[in-house]
């Protein structure tokens, strides 16, 4: 991986001068008709060896390009709204639109270079490699340009450097700790550096290892593969064309689909749902109220066809709840800065702080019901879609967020009488439009692909619940149910744990 | 102001369930005419004595309206994001969107009321009321509906329902040492509180004293309100229109403005401009290292005609800094997310934090400047665009944050031989465009417009500096000396101040 990057490259000044003012015009034109398209955003990203050159190459860069339209991102601690949601949180705030660069110091690679520097537990190297590759598939997927760059440095080189580094007043507050300690390690650091870098090298975001002790060559080998990137990815007709169809889901032989074998109705024996309503209100508010659940989020979904029932039934949560701790995202339309950006950023930018819920009427599982229904999304991107949305849920679980989702399942027969039903009233109108009775024409698309739904993205930690909701009281009180064994059951765990 | 909720008033519980129905009924339609028209917001604050009842009626209107379009804020501490800019960052982050509802737990009342509350000094107590009339009168101004609920409980009422609470175990935990301390300097408290109120009660956003003793009538009389104030906003034919047309600015006599006065050229004599530039970078390098500079932000705004040099003179600052240190924004057509805002709303959420700069490249000015000479606001907003500017530099610089701000200004001679340049270097032809061909015919607009810019935004604080711009290299060295002097004028007082 590094052998290329230790053999000494360098480029003199005159060849130097020559290329560089050729090269500089060609990514300034790359970087505008990259603005003027908009149909993708460029991320680059530094990593390496501690004075290897990565502040200076940034810097070059924002010199040769147009700097009014790349941001330059270096992440030290997390801020405290940082610290409440999951690690990557801080890296999907920073993601330029479309038609935008950004430039990343060490970026997400800074967890996993952390646990490398610290010798920290493989467990925990392993979790953050895979997510980092999770994330750069989406990211490709997406159709994001992200380019990594590690700049080099072999052992000798590192330990001059800093030397001369520290014998100048001038410059010797540059070295921190950290550098000395990555000389002091440097064998160690870079065989684990190296496994790293082999283990995120992707087809569509490999590592490119640069030499850094060359100013010369560094910035033109950085430069010229920025700018063969730029030009293939702009040379693409189409985004989505190049991605390869994805295989169709067939349905099962015998035709039989999950939601087709729900039990819908119950009978309402219960006649004291207004009792049960509030004990289990109140028994939620308490929850609320959990000096442990400061350290918790809740992130709620509601699915279901048209008139299931979910507003009804995030109202019976949001009573027990104090106004000041939640918030509804109902899922519509996307705004143009959303449109923008990768297909969950809309989501990630709605997530709770600790002690807060959110509850998603709709959510990003549209991605693969109204959008694999309707067609407005192809086939790869909806089919991928449920290996992002497992790993979304699952760091969601990391960050303490308790992920409940709900399917409010109804009748084909019970939708009908509820749409004419609000057709008729009077305050309930503007709940009925034509889409959803266009919906309708569509019931037996929208089963087939929920249920490829829950089978998919039902995990032990975010798993669906499915609601028999023909009848509305006995469906709001198994959401209640439900959401209150949730959270005590990882109150419990935490309990346990802070006693053991 | 308070001897109207003193009166002990009360509805039965009769009344109020027949009112209750059709109140609910109400709000729901005017709610979902404001999202169908989706042409301004509701902002509804709710301030007011301890345990009258403010969090209850929140979650009341919670339920009421459709609670997936309304978002709810209360306001502690500040995040550390939120620390390093001005205190007003916090509401500017949470305003809603046109066609959605918020509501405030003290919101922009709450730090004025910490003063009243910990008898805090007078001066930052008319500064703090002084800085909400100015922004309850731009958000009346734009448009959004802003409802204002003081609670109210005489001394008496108060200590009742403390004792009460106080006395069951379930509850008690609800009374804080503020309520506390509330309740034991209940005199001079209210005595202040009547003075804010007074103070800050406007047409257009007056307070509504709401007594809190009794829920139903609580509930009724703030309902009731709301629906009213909605109704009569939803009944304008159209913002804009019920606004009052401003004066015209008119010219002065002589017909003689500020930029005509300018001495536009400078001999380019300092044949060591490299030279120059080299160590008024160095300057700026070291200043950015300064240990207080961390304790600061830099706010740029570059303003001209265009080829005025504005992109030339950012890159000769930017080549100074390190990349982590600044972002650039150009301005360009608004998102859709920011249409949906009041107009500053797009620049507050940029500002930076400190130890950093921003630099904008035009900026809040084109209020003033373009969408004036381009008819794209009427006179009345940017006329008042010179207020909001002046109060939003202010807040900026209170917070710590330098305002430096630069007319680049160039003959149209100069003008003209720019864009032949433009059109003829083939790496610079996308710089130059038919609109800047359209906006030269309004050369002289432009010269009044930015001449009377200058003369009302160019405070003590936040001056304009003109920079003789004909000679390109003159005006960048203009524009490093300028900041580098700003700074150390700034970091000089802080010494100062530390020293005393």
């Amino acid at each position: 991986m590094f052998e290329s990057a230790e053999l000494g490259h360098k480029i003199d000044k005159d060849t130097y001068k020559a290329e560089e003012a050729q090269l500089r015009q060609a990514l300034l034109e790359a970087q505008y008709e990259l603005g003027q398209r908009a149909d993708f955003p460029v991320l680059i990203l530094f990593a390496g060896v501690p004075a290897a050159g990565k502040g200076e190459m940034v810097n070059l860069l924002m010199e040769w390009l147009d700097p009014r339209h790349v941001t330059t991102h270096a992440f030290g601690k997390h801020s405290d709204e940082e610290r409440t949601r999951p690690p990557m949180w801080r890296y999907w705030r920073i993601l330029p639109p479309k038609g935008k660069m950004a430039m990343l110091f060490g970026g997400w690679y800074a967890g996993a270079m952390f646990e490398t520097l610290s010798g920290g537990r493989e467990a925990v190297f392993q979790r953050e490699i895979e997510r980092i590759a999770h994330f750069e598939k989406m990211l490709a997927d997406e159709g994001v340009l992200v380019l990594k760059f590690w700049l080099h440095l072999s052992e000798d080189a590192l330990n001059k450097r800093l030397k001369k580094l520290l014998g100048d007043k001038l410059t010797s507050w540059r070295v921190t700790d950290e550098d000395r300690g990555f000389a002091r390690h440097y064998g160690d650091i870079i065989a684990r550096s190296r496994a790293m870098l082999m283990r995120t090298s992707s087809a569509d975001a490999p590592w490119r290892v640069v030499e850094g002790a060359d100013a010369n060559y560094r910035a033109l080998e950085v430069g010229k593969q920025l700018l063969s990137a730029m030009r293939h990815h702009l040379g693409r007709n189409s985004v989505r064309q190049s991605r390869v169809e994805a295989a169709q889901i067939v349905p099962s032989v015998d035709g039989l689909r999950l939601l087709d074998t729900l039990q819908l109705d119950h009978a309402n024996d219960r006649k004291d749902y207004k009792n049960q309503l509030e004990v289990l209100q109140g028994r939620l508010n308490l929850l609320t109220r959990h000096p442990q659940f400061q350290n918790l989020s809740v992130v709620m979904v509601f699915e279901g066809m048209d008139a299931a029932g979910k507003g009804g039934a995030i109202r019976r949560i949001t009573a027990a709840l104090d106004a000041r701790q939640y918030h509804i995202v109902p899922i519509a339309a996307p705004t143009d800065e959303e449109r923008a950006q990768p297909y969950l950023w809309r989501f990630w930018r709605q997530l709770p702080s600790h002690g807060r819920f959110t509850i998603f009427d709709r959510s990003w599982y549209g991605r693969v019901l109204v959008e694999r229904v309707e067609g407005f999304a192809p086939v790869a991107d909806w089919m991928r879609a449920y290996g992002e949305i497992n790993e979304f849920e699952s760091q969601l679980d990391d960050a303490n967020t308790l992920v409940v989702k709900y399917w409010l399942a109804i009748s084909k027969e019970e939708q009908l009488a509820r749409f004419q039903e609000r057709e008729q009233t009077q305050w309930k109108r503007f709940k009925i439009t034509d889409e959803d009775w266009r919906n309708r024409e569509k019931w037996d698309d929208y089963v087939t692909a929920a249920s490829d739904m829950i089978d998919r993205t039902s995990t032990p930690s975010a798993p669906w619940h499915l609601i028999a909701a023909n009848n509305k009281t006995y469906a709001r009180i198994r959401v209640l149910e439900i959401l209150c064994e949730t959270i005590e059951c990882r109150l419990d765990k935490k309990e346990k744990k802070s006693q053991a």
